[in-house]
């Protein structure tokens, strides 16, 4: 399975310049699912909560899902995308898995960073693993790195691959994902964005570095801090479902949580 | 506080020699508290079962414990050191912390490592933290590094720095316990040895790089892969009881347990 993932550099507010880019990024590179980061289409520093709702959109009928689908149609590729999604009156910090066919999965982020909390409505589905197919796919956003149990809980409901949106402001994040691929043995595949946003005042700067680790914590690929870029890397899903590690253990078999707290 | 590490390279089978050389290393240096290796008066690689029990002791009536209250009580300080604990028929892979007055807390290994399921009964304690004045610890062994919730219940239940014997032979461990700092924002007091044995046929090379991590992630010290030696550092413990990060985040307090996989 070919998995890529785009590194961009989103535009605030202009979701077509956005799209074109990505288009341009990843026109000459075929994978079977695309990996797109947090709030890809929008930008991330939202003035406030209504600037966020002005710039949700319903999932699937908003314009970002339209156009993620003929995407997917015109590549024959399934791709993953962050957006903020409005929900009557609510608001959220959201990830789509979608297909030629339609909408294959949703996540509206659980972990809310910073400001966010000021913006965004809390997700409130749980974590939710989609079988493609292809792949089973389990859906994270950003700071939800910063909690084990998101991808202790994606990996113990079988995502072969954590597909992980993000606009990382923080400097831990990608070397934390290689410890969530090694204590559940899942790939985990990270699109960071780059660039600077300047719209509260104060300065949000991205760290790029996207990467897919392998479930034995190799980090296969992984892109530059400062340039936009897409790559693609081909996979073998079924690797995660191997938990064993050496002859006699296995990070999910060997957890013991009568002994772990609540 | 002054929190002290001994990285050592045991000889199997010769606890007095063992003695003496953490006696030797960290004999200029004056700590609260001092973190020995996993097992580290015995050495690792037990043939099997009957030879764990055989260099195992009861805790606290053993002698690796009457000399490490004599240990505590002559440089008044705490001790935190790994055993082959018996107990009946049981044997554990153990580790305990000491006081000049006597045994202060006890820790039996939750998360077996490879051909330790052979030797060593599963631990069968729950995590504890123990508030020695100072600071709370909390006990982990080696391996528990794998499964965070290890280090999460530890944190859940008080801990203001994972106390964290160890003999690793897989080079993942140290980074790994960076996020298992930050995802808790604990002081995490990794503990290694050095050296190898080929006691059972195969090469065991362990990987040293004993550390102290901060809540926030730094390795505020680290040592060499391939000396012994000890040193000492002065942390404050109360710097893990702020689980904030940013003046809206909480490690703790921005867990959302009821979407987590039990």
């Amino acid at each position: 399975m070919i998995v890529g993932l785009v590194q961009t550099a989103p535009q605030f507010g202009d979701r077509l310049a956005n799209q074109k880019q990505i288009e341009n990024l990843t026109a000459d590179l075929d994978a079977d699912l695309w990996i797109a980061p947090e709030l890809a289409l929008t930008g991330y520093e939202f003035r406030n909560r209504a600037e966020a709702m002005e710039l949700a959109e319903e999932v699937p009928a908003g314009p970002t899902c339209v156009w993620l689908q003929d995407f997917c149609r015109d590549r024959n590729c399934l791709a993953v995308l962050g957006l903020s999604e409005r929900d009557g009156d609510k608001v959220y910090n959201a990830a789509v898995l979608m297909s030629p066919e339609g909408l294959l999965g949703r996540y509206r982020k659980i972990h809310l960073f910073d400001a966010e909390k000021l913006r965004f409505d809390p997700g409130n589905l749980p974590f939710s693993v989609f079988d493609t197919g292809k792949a089973r796919i389990g859906l994270m956003i950003c700071f939800d790195w910063r909690f084990p149990e998101a991808a202790r809980t994606l990996a113990l409901r079988g995502a072969q691959i954590i597909a992980h949106p993000s606009n990382l402001v923080m400097p831990f994040c990608q070397k934390a994902m290689v410890t969530r691929a090694l204590e559940n043995n899942v790939f985990c595949a990270t699109a960071n964005r780059i660039g600077e946003e300047r719209r509260t005042g104060r300065i949000m700067k991205f760290t790029g570095g996207s990467q897919i680790v392998a479930p034995d914590g190799e980090v296969l690929r992984s892109c530059a801090c400062d340039a936009t870029v897409a790559f693609i890397l081909d996979i073998d899903p079924r690797q995660a479902d191997n938990k064993k590690v050496g002859p006699y253990n296995n990070v999910h078999g060997d957890r013991r949580p009568e002994f772990y707290a609540p």
